[in-house]
């Protein structure tokens, strides 16, 4: 009787669950970790309902707050006055302007060595929206850690271009985040929104392009954990991926139907470039419907996902 | 070579790193996974420094978002509206004035059953603050699961009191949270603060209540994560740990001096009423300076003490 057929049975006390895995593990079946990599705006605990059904599934599970988010973040001062001078706001340089790509990849560079052992050897890396940019970078600077790539409809870029040309695609137009930034990214340093609004005309209109299918009770307990400032330097930063290295891993896009903040035809066109770089390999489609955050919308369905990239 | 002496030598490749951690891991080596369950006004996010930490010293870590708390807790509509109106918010019943400590105990139950196979079979089960009533529960209902529980400046009580009981000790007089509390919880069904106040008086409180030794900017960012309402509920539940089951589960108290949450006395009173109660065992106290969050403070030295009680 092996660990799922007593799943299965769904007779289990505890000790006899936890011998059946202990016997599992030694019989060298463990499955590789997970290392989960937050969008814009967002930081660790994007993934706080995937980790745990991730366990369930017999996955050790590691969410970052990348430099400069979640945690990590530092706030403008005009951020925390109200009511908002928006002016103030708009023109303040964010204290996270001299954050990098480098450092942010460097990070989960380090997270990924540690989970790695912590499961079979490799790690599924996971990436959502601008995640994605860190999680190219990293499956370049070490391929042989990676057991698969997953671009939840994220950033993935082919060699040598940059997520700002990328935007620059007209793939891109129907995206509705731009019209919440406030401010000049280039002279504040940072791409600046205000979760913290009290305009009920920007509360729904981020709703929609990031969390359109969750209620507002549960969009209001999300979006207190954004923060305003989304590191700038990033913007311009050509993806490093090359066919020796990145070329090497599984690539998997999860494709989500109705994202207003990716749009769909943003999401195929990047797959698109990709496949068709020479950078080896065919990116595997997985497609939902929903927006731009099945982790909190749809969790048991996106596990359902996340099982397959871990097979 | 172990895995001990790669890691001092300091010389490894990503490539050999994972080899020596599988190796281990097959060899039956593998070390108990960590359940970290955060305090009142908190979520998983407490624990976002610590994870990755406990990765790179070879532990499996979930933090979780109890019920009510973090990504699940949902706000008053008066907490939405700036400027505050005090009157409004000090009355409205909250949304989460239903979540009991038994939905609580449940969740935790169940991360603890995924989690306990993906280390060595048990778990090291660690609660900061108020979190520390869950994990008495957890240890109780299914002690076989637990290799130790940890107190981290923590509720640790006695069997058959409560803990709206101890925050009435002598002990707890120099506490200084209780201020910080807004409107009648009894009433409203919660115990509420303001984390979004811009009142510089109200916020230097709330940062010498609970993060005495974290610079100002780091303070804005953790505040932003903080929600408003604690579950009430949880005041009056008394302890339901026995010497039969509790009893047999090594404890730990993680003892902070300068805390002005949970005093000093207080978590020395909690240790000796608890060590006096014929439950059994003896608390092992892990003695260090700081204040109520040594998670963001001193995450180093934390760690320290979390791989003692993994010992």
């Amino acid at each position: 009787m092996n660990r799922r057929d007593i799943l299965k049975a769904g007779a289990i006390g505890a000790g006899v669950y936890a011998l059946a895995s202990a016997g599992a593990r030694a019989a060298g079946k463990a499955k590789p970790a997970f290392v989960l990599v937050h969008g814009s705006w967002h930081g660790a605990w994007t993934w706080n309902e995937m980790t745990i059904r991730l366990a369930k599934a017999g996955h050790a599970a590691f969410a970052v707050d990348l430099p400069g988010a979640g945690s990590r973040t530092r706030f403008p001062a005009s951020f925390l006055k109200r009511p908002l001078d928006k002016k103030a706001f708009a023109t303040e340089v964010s204290p996270v302007a001299g954050i990098t790509q480098a450092q942010r990849t460097a990070h989960v560079v380090d997270v990924v060595k540690s989970a790695a052992g912590l499961g079979d050897g490799k790690v599924v890396l996971v990436g959502h929206s601008w995640g994605g940019n860190t999680i190219s970078a990293v499956a370049e600077a070490v391929p042989d850690l990676i057991h698969s790539v997953v671009y939840l409809t994220a950033f993935m870029l082919r060699g040598g271009i940059s997520p700002g040309e990328m935007l620059g695609d007209p793939s891109f137009k129907a995206g509705k985040v731009l019209p919440l930034v406030m401010g000049d990214p280039e002279k504040i340093g940072a791409l600046r929104i205000d979760p913290r609004s009290t305009d009920p005309a920007y509360v729904a209109a981020a709703k929609e392009a990031f969390y359109a299918d969750v209620t507002d009770g549960h969009f209001a307990a999300i979006a207190n954990l954004l923060h305003c400032d989304e590191v700038a330097q990033t913007v311009g930063v050509k993806s490093p991926v090359t066919p020796a290295n990145f070329g090497k891993v599984a690539r998997h896009y999860v494709h989500l139907a109705e994202d207003r903040a990716i749009p769909a035809a943003a999401q195929d066109r990047m797959v698109e470039l990709v496949d068709g770089s020479g950078i080896g390999g065919k990116t595997v489609v997985h497609r939902m419907g929903g927006s731009h955050s099945p982790f909190y919308a749809q969790p048991d369905a996106l596990l359902e996902v996340f099982r397959k990239t871990a097979a």
